[in-house]
């Protein structure tokens, strides 16, 4: 079966836009389109609830002018950037079309932050929301478990948004553009104990597209994959690890036939500081529990010997929910082709991205190797 | 590359039912899995507004039992039944997958009918909306531009639901099972000129789910494509016509090396009783404006020489939204297996699926060869 490749890759600047969600996808999708495409891939959590805009796949088609081609719709909830970036890999595999557009997207900064957030929160399973569970307080329940069994403290957690938002400084894509301390992230509003304000991901618009392809000499997708785990937190074996992860992994691992130790650079899907460390490890890119080893020795900066999400990540980059699965693909396309910018990690070959979709619940794994 | 074959099919009981969402199509998924699958493929089309669940292919993951597997939701409104069958072949094909479980369904009938209606209605082009066009009205608009086009009487029209009512009452599953009369579609409520109640299908709860796999005997997958065309119906080059059926079917067909005179038996997307005919027409099942003589001479009937909707299409099956092109293809697959029963169609080998995305602007079309 033929290679697929990316072609070309692009964000709108994240964060809070006056565009709506059309417009947005329109705009990226214009960035990376040169000539044709057999097809239009569109990820989107809930553009229905969010914007009111059911039948989107074909809006942007319509919009982009690209019918009569086929045209799409996937939605994994937050993971719904990568489950379309899979969904369009595998038609490409399979030979139904020879050059596919991805795009992702997500408009939410327009509705108030309470009703954005009741949005939210419909992905988690039925009995915690009637509990009043909401993602953020779930966030939390996983932090204390993580900090407990495997002694981070307080400070050392907050390592993690003052690195990222270090990375997106040199974003120019980037929600967030400017430095924090960890002073700032111990004082900063108290959200759910004991993550505040700077432990979580920002309410986001943007979007993200790529051109995927079965020829050219772009960076070709070697590993791919996906898994679920219940979608009721309570009801899992343990809080500290997402099994999810760790089946996605898995998947891309042997596809690609690479080993985590073989990785160069990582995005991951730090909606909350917390899940940077735990997904590192359910990704194998070290031991359980050594995640908050190398963030303090400074191997995950984007000097280090395994830089994690010199995009900004969700917490700077911003988090558009539907686009952030796609933008994290953006990045490695970035740092493989030495695009990077400011950012750009010396000579990284293999490149991993790793999303979450609902709390924890559907996630995917994608590897990526440079020409 | 491998074959897809289709190894299952069922369909839950369509029609007013009491249980949830999640209830059918976990009701409909037991009926067909047997043995391991690797992915679990969910269509539905608006499960955010009808029921209120979010995150459904998690959801469905979880009820199953078959979490870690990965699971995703395909979405392209009232064609989300077919472009979830095209992505889950598609994955099949490329290798990703060994044997996918795909599951479709909606539940609708709990909301009073207006509520039902305005959220079936966000599909269509936002300037149509906003001058008060509901899909009804555009297919009473498209019925009459065909009528005068092509001189097709009201009673003629009224022959599609009657066949269709026919067909319906032998089939178990069909959400209405009871023979209508020309007479009784004529007297019956006026919904927008000239379609009476009885050309317009109704809305329906169910759930319909097949197994793929690449391997087996079953029948198998040999062509399969999907098109679109402006969101805008009034941007459209004609109204007797969909473009995006065109495309749809020009990719099928390409990729099955059949044509069209080759098929033997058809389900299509008869929402408006008109919409038969045209489907037909784009199909290539026979010259433009000549569907109605088919209709008129039998040749569309279960023992006529290229039977269509032998399950009582969308007006006497049911039409829960996001299960209609995944009930089509179980129609299909029952047809080519002899498992039809009292419609069981002598000696088909070839069948063809046609499933419409909002009002003609997404749609699928799907070819099956018998073993």
């Amino acid at each position: 079966m033929s290679k697929v490749r990316i072609s070309s890759a692009g964000l709108t600047r994240f964060g809070k836009r006056k565009e709506g969600l059309l417009d947005l996808m329109c705009e990226v999708s214009e960035k990376v389109l040169e000539g044709d495409v057999e097809a239009v891939y569109v990820g989107c959590q809930n553009p229905e609830e969010f914007t009111g805009e059911a039948n989107i796949s074909t809006r942007v088609a319509t919009w982009l002018g690209l019918t009569p081609r086929s045209a799409v719709r996937i939605e994994n909830s937050s993971a719904s950037g990568s489950a379309v970036f899979l969904q369009a890999f595998a038609a490409v595999k399979a030979g139904l079309f020879k050059r596919a557009l991805v795009v992702a997207g997500e408009k939410m900064t327009h509705l108030p932050t309470a009703r954005a957030n009741a949005i939210l929160s419909e992905v988690l399973s039925s009995r915690e929301r009637e509990l009043g569970m909401t993602m953020v307080s779930l966030g939390a329940l996983v932090a204390r478990r993580y900090m407990h069994d495997h002694g981070l403290t307080r400070e050392e957690l907050a390592l993690i948004p003052v690195k990222n938002h270090r990375n997106g400084t040199m974003n120019p894509n980037a929600h967030f553009q400017k430095e924090i301390t960890v002073e700032k992230v111990l004082s900063s509003r108290l959200i759910a104990s004991p993550l505040t304000l700077y432990d979580v991901a920002p309410i986001s618009d943007g979007a993200a597209a790529v051109v995927l392809e079965d020829k050219g000499s772009g960076p070709e997708v070697v590993g791919i994959g996906s898994g679920t785990e219940n979608i009721g937190v309570v009801d899992r074996a343990r809080y500290d690890s997402l099994a999810a992860t760790i089946e996605a992994a898995r998947q891309a691992f042997g596809m690609a036939r690479l080993k985590p130790s073989e990785v160069d650079i990582a995005e991951v899907h730090d909606a909350f500081s917390i899940l940077e460390l735990i997904n590192m490890e359910d990704l194998g890119l070290c031991k359980k529990g050594k995640a908050g080893d190398m963030l303090k020795s400074g191997d995950t900066e984007i000097n280090g010997r395994l830089p994690v999400n010199t995009s900004g990540g969700l917490k700077a980059r911003g988090h558009p929910v539907g686009a952030t699965g796609l933008a994290q693909v953006c990045e490695i396309f970035w740092q493989l082709t030495g695009n990077a910018g400011r950012r750009q990690v010396d000579g990284a070959k293999i490149g991993i991205t790793q999303n979450i979709g609902g709390f924890g619940c559907n996630n995917a794994v994608t590897v990526v190797r440079g020409g």
